[in-house]
């Protein structure tokens, strides 16, 4: 099997051993929805070494006022902040459909770029990008992968990896949202939720995915008219491990993410609910997160971190890169395929440049 | 959807109502290997109301050494148990391929019986013990689906009953073994094994399962050559509900059975490890069961006192029967079939006398 | 440090070796309130070898109505239950402070008892039936300490014996009741609750239990008006293990009891709660035992089926013994005498006959 | 009963509601042993806003290897650290015998410090720094507590104050360390470890801490020779809670620290086993903390960034300051008394200036 990525699992002592570094990276975030917000609060407040300087986005009320809370510049065109001589680095949290351009736009101007996943739309854009960073012969843009820096996962890859339990034969997987936003459709179940699961897949086997079913069953009558929730995907890595996921993105009460591996002479379990336990009328347990910020804000934060430590160290990028975004739109578009014929559907990269 | 099984979820409290009851019964256990062995001793020490007279197996000298330990009768021909005058009842406990003619003569003789799963090997033979059953007029048989005496499947399936969750979307069900037997094969999997996962899936949700796909990953390095483990399953019920049972029976260390419902508006998980928690150099944790006798001992105990219980009230026989024997058989006969050829395989189970 | 006790852990596997047994054993029910009517449906329906004969209680109309249910004879005078020679054995279920003077007759008359806790009242006049079951040279009488037989108290037991975790250092009990009984005193907290403590104590480290200090927290104010609820008990054992227990009868909502034990080179919690776990908008988590029946249900049941081998094989009872209602007895006097004046009080068994 | 604290409990979503900070904070880190470094490069790399400018040790070697490291000037002496022009904001790790004089000299300063617990080595040096504080009428010391700034922590605290629970009755603590360093003595059970949940005692509860008293059982035989390892800590707060203590030093495996609240109408657990959970041959379970750094290693980061967060707002220090410091190190006292005499002592603050 091939090596499916160049992301390294990080070791958070060794990580950071170079402390003789650049000044501060002056980092503009395009797109301040609710995700660009969150994250152009990260980086004004938590992450060391960043400095946010510019926020961007289509909507120039949404700019202005974001801009005004955290007291930086409002660029109205996203293309203005990314040559801006003033902005070091970008992150870019815009609709999907705009990444394929800012991205090409980014690697022209030679700026490193954090890209919210999907990496593009289409398994055939994001492979003009794999192409076009190729050539640059550099890595600059990293993408918003971010179970990869959770430690339930980063636990879970090294077990596989020290070959412990033998060799891995299922990853049982569950991704549960409580609600979904209006005009939700059957196909995000996929793009927007499966994708994680595909990308966790890869990192935690270092193997490429090549075939994928989607199974339907009956939808819930909580979710919206017309909406298939949950799905059932399967798909097949190319050793033949087995990876099922359940994906119900209208549970009602809760977001959830677990993965069980069953490997030869063991099993793993991550995302269990952790936290205080309490007992009382209502019976023993906890609460269950409400969202992914819950759930996930400490891989956001490390992310971040070990991103802009990247950039700042004048180093490569080594996070999730454009290879990693474009099999997960490629293994997407064929699990959308199977969504509607029912199909196993196979999967092929083509060659890595 | 039709109801599929006259078995009661017994409430223990209101179950043994009438104490004016009739004397011990007397029963003979057909088959003393290992598993007819152990029902020896739970009915000689353990079942209230049960007398233990006599044991019969084609060998002669285990029969001879168990009639011994026990200090019962040896009867070397068990056609002649089934007919003897001063035997009450019987438990059925030798190898499947003798059950269908074991079991036509008990009920040819009037007499009520436990027959070990399977009822027998194939589907067309089970319809006809279903068929003269139907005949007689009353249920005389009970099949040795013990998970319907366990805690956690009942409490799953009062949950279920409830209502209080919505509709069942999913259930995710695990089985694992430590090994297997010398020269298990294939098909045994389903046909031992995934066997509880189809009467249980009827037993929970009430509905019968109507289509079946088997899927087999990688086989384990720790499983015997050519011996296709583990696989995964894939049932649908009449209503939709998605049944996917991982089934793997070489782990290498112990024995688990897990069933986790998704219903519309909640979930919940039955058969997590109990018992003592301990913290060591070894770290934190507890054992895990070494064998199903470890994990359904308490759920065989019950059902074989509920089982004399209602032979001495001189009731029908309450648990599951007949016909989930029957269904059983064929959803595991169309299970390796799909294992044969990869595709979806539909159950017609016929019209229920 | 001494042996205090006679009972043998019970190998399930090793214990019913003989089945040459004697007879059914003829069961006497003295006491059928709420204990005395669980005990009286035990002994009817679930313990193999017994058969319940009759009941007896100062209250001749309860008793009538319980020998009516059972369909067994009403014997309105508890001495004569005792000598009736269709009985041969004796549950005795009647308030404690009758204790005494029926396990004397039962003495007397040469039958074997189980007596509920507390053997009797004092620690002098349990020292007595200590003295005269000595006389007799072989026993008698088994006090109802059901958690021996718990599967948790077993395997912690086993676990303290092997020596695999080192000495013991302490065990921390939590005790937790939903609700008192009206009149409940806070003397009772020792006798009726902590009692169990004391003798799981000195079942789990085989040692006598040499100093015992109460100290009353502020009570809750969800406990009845002057009952000291709840408090806080620490023991000393011989060796030096600490044993503290969380003593609190007035949880408002369930049922708890918790043992932890901290080893030189472990730590090990029996307790925990079990069961079925649900995810819903309520949260994750599961139910919580309303009362001791539902926590210790399978421990009465076997402490029953013990019980009847035991007397069955003609053998001597070999559960928790006189000695063992006597210690407990001491410690209990020696806690209220602490509770009143918050010192440390030291007890002293005197010689074991 | 009396606000013991000036602590906030932190909502991470309005705390950083002013991003018109201030430069980044300049700071010294004082003593470079373990801890030291730590904090060093926590500032070096991982706190947002701070910037580590110097570093100073009386060990004149370490001092400038760790400069060295970081790219930072060595001071060799920490009161010229203090006074330096170029330092904003100091971090005193240097043993607990040199902070009375370091943070009295930061005070006149009038530079922010966060020095590591113990405040000072005596409740009336720490009293003296109270005082002096007050005088500048400014909070400019915090005390680290890390503790506080742990989710779990969090959590319990907002429980209690919800009042849903009712009044909380009792705080069971567990405290387990590893292995103790050569030549730790029995006093610093208490002054090194259970100060720990003194502060956090006052800090769940906001009440001070009024008696104490410790039971020493039985030593371990892995802790060193004449080290009285384990304890057992009671101590009462204001209201009548009753807080027990095991600390724990010489598990010889693992760390661990553990809160369960107890209150009139519901229980909580903190503290509990979290991250991976595995079966294999070993068995269920997942592995133990190692040290303090794994198990706090993330309230650590958020107490340093929530200080410097304060620090470069210009606003007052609001972690937990020299009035907390100054009751820890009366409790603990008053702990080490009791350690010598074994009776209850009685702890009187004084007035809060």
């Amino acid at each position: 099997m091939t090596s499916t990525s160049s992301t390294l699992v990080l070791d958070p002592d060794s990580a950071r051993q170079g402390y003789d570094r650049a000044e501060t990276v002056r980092v503009a975030v395009l797109g301040v929805g609710m995700m660009g917000q969150d994250h152009a609060r990260r980086l004004a407040t938590l992450t060391a070494g960043a400095e946010l300087v510019a926020v961007s986005d289509v909507d120039v009320a949404r700019t202005d006022a974001v801009a005004k809370e955290f007291g930086v510049r409002a660029i109205h065109d996203p293309k203005a902040a990314i040559t801006d001589p003033e902005v070091d680095a970008l992150v870019i949290a815009t609709p999907g459909f705009t990444h394929e351009e800012l991205v090409l736009l980014a690697l022209d101007a030679g700026k490193p770029v954090l890209c919210e996943k999907p990496l593009t739309t289409s398994a055939q854009t994001s492979r003009r990008i794999v192409e076009k960073e190729a050539e640059l012969g550099r890595r600059l843009v990293q993408v918003g992968f971010m179970r990869r820096f959770d430690a339930g996962y980063q636990q879970l890859r090294a077990l596989i990896a020290s070959g412990e339990y033998g060799a891995p034969l299922f990853l049982h997987c569950a991704h549960r949202n409580a609600t979904t936003p209006p005009n939700f459709n059957s196909e995000q179940l996929m793009l927007d939720s499966v994708v994680h699961e595909v990308d966790a897949t890869r990192f935690l086997t270092g193997e490429e995915i090549v075939a994928i079913r989607v199974i339907a069953p009956r939808s819930s009558t909580q979710a919206p008219e017309g909406l298939r929730d949950p799905q059932f995907v399967i798909m097949e890595t190319e050793s033949g491990v087995l990876v099922d996921v359940e994906i119900f993105v209208n549970t009602t009460f809760g977001y959830e993410v677990r993965t069980e591996l069953v490997a030869e002479k063991g099993q793993a379990r991550i995302g269990q609910h952790e936290g205080i336990v309490t007992q009382s009328a209502a019976g023993w347990g906890g609460s269950i997160a409400k969202d992914f910020k819950e759930r996930f804000g400490a891989a956001y934060d490390i992310e971040f971190q070990r991103w802009i430590d990247a950039v700042r160290d004048g180093s490569n990028v080594d996070g999730p890169g454009v290879w990693d975004g474009y099999a997960a739109a490629a293994v997407c578009e064929a699990g959308v395929r199977s969504l509607h014929t029912g199909e196993r559907v196979e999967i092929d990269l083509g060659p890595r440049p």
